[in-house]
């Protein structure tokens, strides 16, 4: 079976076309700039050349629909007919408290993704319209939702309340979710075979270091606890959000700079992290290389991103009662081979010990701590359409 | 030399006399309700039985008036003349970036705590009120300042700075600035003479726990990190303060709640915390005999409170990278037998392995680790009052 997996946000579309045989990638893609003028649709096929193609897409029909159109094209697509597409897997980020694990889309699982658009009004929204979207166009296959949310579920109370108003949890909803889910969930399992022992059996710290970035303690093959909580502005510094504050500032600040609540979810979720911090950039490879040039604030922002992680590490090894590997995934975890090094610098009083040398590689799924290390450091790229792809192919097959 | 120390609250002060010749306490009281009708003062005398006396107080001027009185009074004062006072320290909460020590108050110094009012409004104001009516009534002797903020400014920017946009900074000096700084101050010195080794070699992890609550990591005499931040909300779960949430909770909240600045400070400061969360009290004792009699919702509020706590304790061993004690003090750490045995639970891979049978003990300088633990864990009773006499003492003598 052949399975699509799209990831529609609120003017884009990824996509993923994937033959679930030997779970190769037939196609890749990406729309952007849909409902904006000059929208574009970028799409490489296996062992064929990028194709991109301009054309006005004023909503996610019309772009779905371009994408379907070129993944059947003669010259660039990837498939003869849609026919083969067996399954289509979408990435939803809220699926709230209902969803633990990935499941087939009906009007009930609609429901719940519309429930949740106030907790997640940037994301759920534009999920559920390419949701719509593919409904639409491909009425007679299985669409099968897999949340962000999902893996996170496992969590106890003692790890998703918050030590606020109970009121605010059952009117409300809120409490910790955590986000990130299935490249958590693809990581940890990567790093179970890796250390050679089952999965249930393995005391796992993941950090997932992108733009966005999240940590997550697993034990008994459950999440204990993960840094973003509510929403994805909590925990680690991020590209543009705060991470951590203390909640004071918050209405401090909204009182000193006359914001409302949607000004403050800007402030502090677009114009803090890295980019407020440094003045530099939301880019961790532009803030390293104004810090390396002597930009103070640059390095005042890498320092605090630093300590936020290594807290982390700490605090989730506390959790857990030990821990036999930190994993590195997403862009900056792949890639970041200072960063990576900073992180697990005068660490080895807990365990963690990295060799240098082997820590010179990018992208590569490599355990990079020293022989003696008590914690292994693993790299591991993350695989989060592939995670989409297999859930979907076995609830559709 | 005899020295007098000051707390003034919002509506009450607090004063010790001391001897500083051999520290003894030579009386110590409590005005109440300063300001509103029905104010009384609790006087207990070294060796004599208590006094009350309920008379109405219209401000701190005529609050203090009545302090000195009865520390004169034939009957139940403990000193013959105000002549045998030779200095009063004051308590002040917010020290802002100004002092990392305490300091003789002049003009200058009071500015500088003036100019704090705006990030101590509920401190700072009251404490400059019990300072000048301290030196209408006392013009001839020094006043010293000791700050809660001081101990915690040798923090560096990578502890004290928040990701957020860096003109908060230098407009509104919104950092990390930590307080119960006295308290971290005495146990700390305390649990070096413990330890056998000069305090400038020590890693020291605090853990103040009463009904407001900080922890903080000391190393080469200098405190790398402490978890109250900008104000007192941020860190451990307290009485009724959230500690440490998803910062968009905030935003979120106040939207559907249609709570402005002043109701959000009050919502997270006074009706959160351990009250918020278990409906029952902000008082420990009273959530831990209501889990005990299977209160559900209180059992959670302990299990999240235990959490922050234990995930501290990682977070401040990796920023140390080790640690050779930590501490428990005020007066949940002092007496808190369960809580204390809960806290050190499952942290045996970190090092920390409590004595269950030594840990049976209330209010006692003790270790309470086994034989075996690789870190000492300390229970001090802490003595703010005792920092603040030997501070004014030495800056006045």
């Amino acid at each position: 079976m052949k399975v699509l997996v799209v990831n529609a946000g609120s003017s884009s579309i990824k996509y993923q076309v994937m033959d679930m045989t030997d779970e190769s990638v037939l196609a890749v893609g990406l729309v952007d700039r849909v409902g904006i003028p000059g929208s574009t649709l970028e799409h490489k096929p296996l062992g064929k050349d990028e194709v991109v193609i301009k054309k006005d897409l004023p909503d996610h029909t019309a772009g779905m629909e371009l994408v379907l159109e070129v993944l059947v094209n003669p010259e660039y697509g990837c498939i003869q007919s849609m026919d083969e597409i067996g399954a289509v897997g979408h990435r939803v980020v809220h699926g709230g408290e209902a969803f633990a694990a990935s499941v087939v889309i009906d009007d009930q699982v609609k429901k719940v993704i519309r429930d949740c658009f106030d907790i997640a009004p940037l994301h759920n929204p534009p999920n559920l319209m390419g949701i719509d979207a593919c409904q639409r166009l491909m009425p007679n296959v299985k669409h099968v939702a897999v949340f962000d949310t999902a893996f996170h579920q496992t969590m106890e109370p003692a790890h998703y309340m918050y030590a606020i108003p109970y009121e605010a949890y059952e009117k409300f909803r809120i409490r910790r979710y955590g986000f990130h889910g299935t490249s958590h969930y693809y990581v940890a399992h990567q790093a179970a075979e890796m250390l050679g022992k089952p999965y249930e059996d393995c005391k796992i710290i993941t950090l997932h270091l992108g733009n966005g970035a999240s940590m997550a303690a697993i034990k008994d093959g459950k999440v204990v606890e993960t840094s973003m909580g509510f929403t994805p502005l909590e925990g680690l510094v991020m590209g543009t959000r705060s991470g951590d504050i203390d909640p004071a500032i918050v209405f401090f600040l909204m009182d000193k700079l006359g914001m409302d609540s949607q000004e403050a979810n800007n402030y502090f979720n677009k114009k803090s992290g890295m980019l407020g911090l440094s003045g530099v950039s939301n880019d961790l490879r532009d803030v390293l290389e104004a810090a390396a040039s002597g930009n103070e604030r640059a390095q005042i922002a890498l320092d605090v991103y630093y300590n936020a992680i290594k807290g982390y590490i700490g605090n989730y090894i506390a959790k857990l009662n030990g821990c036999d590997c930190i994993i590195f995934t997403a862009g900056v975890g792949e890639n970041g081979i200072d960063t990576r090094a900073d992180i697990c610098a005068d660490l080895d009083a807990l365990g963690i010990k990295m060799d240098i040398e082997k820590n010179k590689v990018r992208g590569k799924k490599v355990d990079v701590a020293t022989a003696d290390s008590q914690i292994r450091i693993f790299i591991i790229p993350t695989n989060e359409e592939l995670v989409i792809a297999r859930d979907t192919y076995g609830l559709a097959k």
